[in-house]
């Protein structure tokens, strides 16, 4: 299998994909990044990865590495080099190299990488069993808001979900409602049947699959707010659910161990996984 | 001049030392690292900072690269190479590479880097200028106390400094209470003549130079307490200053263009500056 990373301009096989020792990126965490899902060789949702990108690359003050026009063409071609039908593309811009020093230099290129990683086919009946989450405590900066790599929290609370077995870490902020997962966005479904996910401001990231459920909710007339909720809300709902580029949509049927609703994947999760499949294939 | 690196076992010119896009350093910000100062060819506080090396890495479950004592023969070759005589020491150790997911990998070797940095030797005329802080809000992370490369906030927060001028930037935590500078920590003298620094807790790094001044004040009898100040206590104390390893002791004479005390380096500032040369002297 081909394997191949983009690093500043080249086509690089991935073992040889470096960046300097002083690249911001490995000094500061002063980096964004993207993860796209590939289905059919066709990126996911797209233009909401770019945009987003775009607004974390302006947050931070890191000039766009190359226009979108120019950014989806290396895509295609990384994807085309790597044969990728399905897959995850990871993308990072950080502010570039620097000898080392805190404010942000001036007159330096941005580094831009890329790499493909292979997922399996978008399948149903995997994806909608039921997964255990626990939850944590938030401890993450206030701006996670702009997707940046400073993901060490992240990385640690789905450290502690594995190791108990769970799929995912929600995160719980000093007023007990739950902000999102470490690399996911969490969603409920009332007792009344209403669907609830968090409300963006600072202290989350706005998913793009967050983004997506909501206007397929919409499309299809269904009922939701964009509201905080506390762990116990969630753990008295009727259904739970996480959202993500690369898990889609997985229902969640234990909460710290407690059962939600009835055990198993709910009517609501299910019919937006359903309408989320036809929707990676209507992509283009 | 030489420039020489060190990157897990090997001494390259600086100019090609790199890391793979996939080091958990680069993409989640999984590194610590810590910054030693060289004087007359000496480590300063060596053994502080490797304890508080050991400490960020068992912190983090990320296993010593090597025993103490290689260590330090590795930097005693590179600042051979580098004929670095006074420098700033730069070392960081990231959880390895592994393919890009968010739980600990395990398995992996931990990637050693090391770099050196030229300083101009201490200069007690240089040092005791004052400068200017400001005050920001901390929105930092809740894990500060280990000393990882997620220094985004920190990099914002100069960068915030510079632009206005000042030297650094003091991060004030939601009650109003400074907690550290972005890369050095907070001090003030009271009018009554009490030296007072922050106690360490999560919300900010135990500071080496910050131990060492106070190790430094008591030997001489001076008093002093660890504890929080507001900025409002600042900006009315006697002196205020800040201590980091590369910036030693510097006088701070105005805090968001209000002037401390006479608006003058003080003499308990002065006093310790003094000591702290002295106590660079002694290194071995």
């Amino acid at each position: 299998m081909a394997h191949i990373a983009y690093v500043n301009g080249a086509y690089v096989p991935h073992s040889s994909a470096v960046v300097h020792i002083e690249d911001r990126g490995f000094q500061f965490a002063d980096a964004v990044y993207e993860v796209i899902a590939v289905q059919h060789g066709k990126l996911v949702d797209g233009d909401g990865h770019f945009d987003r990108l775009a607004r974390s690359l302006n947050e931070l003050s890191i000039p766009m590495p190359m226009s979108r026009g120019a950014l989806k063409l290396v895509i295609r071609e990384l994807l085309r080099q790597n044969r990728a039908q399905f897959a995850a593309l990871y993308l990072q811009v950080s502010r570039g190299q620097a000898p080392r020093d805190f404010p942000f230099p001036s007159d330096i290129e941005p580094t831009l990488v890329m790499s493909v990683k292979r997922l399996k086919p978008f399948d149903f009946e995997r994806t909608s069993q039921g997964v255990d989450v626990i939850t944590i405590k938030d401890i993450r900066w206030k701006r996670c808001d702009i997707k940046t790599v400073s993901l060490l929290a992240g990385a640690m609370g789905k450290t502690e979900a594995v190791n108990k077995g769970a799929f995912e870490a929600w995160q719980v902020d000093a007023d007990g409602m739950i902000t999102e997962g470490t690399s996911s966005n969490a969603w409920i479904v009332t007792p009344d049947g209403e669907l609830i996910t968090r409300h963006t401001d600072s202290a989350i990231l706005g998913g793009i699959t967050r983004h997506t459920v909501l206007k397929l909710a919409a499309d299809q007339g269904l009922k939701y707010v964009e509201r905080a909720f506390s762990v116990d809300e969630a753990k008295a709902a009727a259904e739970a659910f996480t959202t993500s580029t690369t898990a889609f949509i997985r229902p969640v049927v234990k909460i710290d161990g407690d059962t939600v609703g009835t055990g198993t994947p709910g009517p609501f999760c299910l019919k937006l996984l359903t309408l989320y499949g036809q929707h990676m294939e209507r992509q283009s």
